[in-house]
């Protein structure tokens, strides 16, 4: 039980650690030393200054600090192919010695002969194939160790970097100041939630239970005696589009005042979090940056942005340049 | 940007702060007044003090200490019937001049007639069809408001209290004590999350992110410009049984260490709960008190309570005799 000595010991240990958190902030006056100045990075500032100014007409009370934010080309890259299908890919090829049938069957067939672009021809569907065969069929827990053990030692064909290196140090700073200033920090990704959340928090600060993601659906059952979650091959819901606002209502029940996306599918999550009262923030990254990282936007396969481009300039949304208004993409490495 | 003279007041705001919340816990050594000594009591002081002693073999950190309650028959009343079918019901009657076909369809014609055992003699199928009608065609937005209007005047048919006052004071009290002891709480109930959401974060101090319920269905929309969310007439999920460990991986994403519930409906999650690592709780309120609230368990059809009772003596769980345990049921209520 708290005695009193135990409370003013608590009281002085809260005091010093906001002591040196602050101090931290004071050397590090800019919360955003990798963007460039310029209008996006001044309207980041601008909107968390505003919603956090105590008796402001703008003020925010801290409960309602939603902030949400798309994974793959907002977070992290998301070229040549989203990162999710590395791991199912090579899933694939470490499975193969169970699956003598796959050498006859598509898209199994292409993708163990190393020819990727022949097993993603079917479409939707192949990939659909690819992901349940490799997604379903084991525990949670047993999922959770495989992911985490992939990403230990995958690294992505063209930067050579581990896939969790390859997140964007500009959002990162992003997500630590809307932190720091009182907002819950959500991604809404249209990748698998159970795929991401063995390491969001470790690489974004985002901890599971603000991971909403796409799923597939699980089945409780008791095996010798113990409970477990078995991960089953069928689609639970896909969190891309009309889903993401679907999503963010089921899992939050509130709707966020601030949301950051990329491309088409984030569209109407943008759209949904700035149709609330009061002050309402929405950007897009936009990747215009070939040689640091990719270019591309309205005819992109992967990350389409072209209805979210016109609607952005539109109403006034926030559109970063990503060769412009980023100093640096990647967290420096230690090498 | 903060300043060091702002960090310092900050500093000082902080330990002013946690010695006025401290003053008030060291006034109010015991943290659950209303319970009367005894195992139960014992257990879950226990059980908070293990997992939070730094250094301890059981010590849990702060991200892990993850609490799930049910809600009907474990954080408020269930009898004579889940409170949110009088919600329907009431429902039904409001909007009966707007569906005259009702006076002639079953289970609508008995429910208009005050006949609600007739009603609902059709089972599941029955209550789904009220739950439907009442519950779906408007926006979210719409729901909440009709949920709040309903609570601010609907009183419980024998108690005569606000449905928002039949909530058990020992148990706020539990809530309470573990927030307090680092502990973030979840309400993983069978009741619909769009009804719970609007009252939880002022009656339990739970947010509406931290409420995992059944759902039905919903749907973007874009009318007159304005995006909103549609609920469908169809259902999305049921959250009972085996539905809870699945909505707990689904929504929270890590396994809770401490789950308390009332019924075999919520056997499952205390399963899911305990079969983790270190230390566990699973507490099972247990109905034993006729004359202050309702004494019911192995053969009710609402918050039925045998193989979960069996399980609960087989394992140790902590079982509250209702009766025994508890000084008093509801909060005083200021008259």
């Amino acid at each position: 039980m708290p005695s009193i000595v135990k409370v003013l010991r608590l009281g002085v240990a809260v005091l010093v650690s906001s002591l040196a958190v602050g101090s931290t902030a004071a050397r590090a006056a800019d919360p955003l030393p990798s963007w460039n100045d310029g209008a996006s990075k001044r309207a980041i500032v601008a909107f968390v200054d505003e919603v956090t100014k105590a008796g402001s007409p703008g003020f925010v009370p801290e409960a309602e600090r939603v902030a949400v934010f798309d994974n793959d080309g907002t977070l992290w890259a998301e070229q040549p192919m989203y990162f999710q299908l590395f791991f199912a890919l090579d899933r694939v090829r470490e499975l193969a010695p169970q699956h003598p049938e796959w050498k006859t069957t598509e898209p199994f067939a292409s993708l163990l002969k190393g020819d990727v672009k022949t097993a993603l021809a079917g479409g939707d569907r192949a990939i659909l194939q690819i992901v349940m065969a490799t997604h379903a069929g084991m525990t949670t827990v047993e999922f959770e160790k495989i992911v985490k053990g992939w990403l230990a030692t995958a690294k992505h064909p063209v930067t050579k970097r581990p896939y969790t290196q390859m997140v964007y140090q500009p959002m990162l700073e992003v997500l630590t100041h809307l932190r720091a200033n009182g907002f819950k920090t959500y991604i809404v990704s249209g990748g698998g939630v159970e795929f991401m959340r063995p390491w969001t928090s470790a690489v974004y600060g985002v901890p599971p239970e603000q991971v909403i993601g796409s799923s597939i659906k699980t089945k409780f059952d008791v095996r010798d005696g113990v409970p477990v979650l078995v991960r089953l091959p069928e689609v639970d819901f896909i969190d891309d589009k009309e889903g993401k606002p679907v999503a963010i209502n089921q899992y939050i029940g509130r709707r966020p005042i601030a949301a950051f996306g990329n491309s088409d599918g984030d569209l109407q999550m943008l759209q949904w979090t700035t149709a609330g009262a009061g002050p309402r923030f929405a950007l897009y990254v936009h990747h215009t940056d070939g040689e640091r990282e990719w270019a591309y936007d309205r005819t992109s396969s992967v990350g389409r942005l072209d209805k979210g481009l016109d609607e952005a300039a539109a109403k006034r949304w926030t559109v970063v340049d990503m060769k412009k208004d980023w100093k640096v993409v990647y967290p420096a490495v230690a090498k």
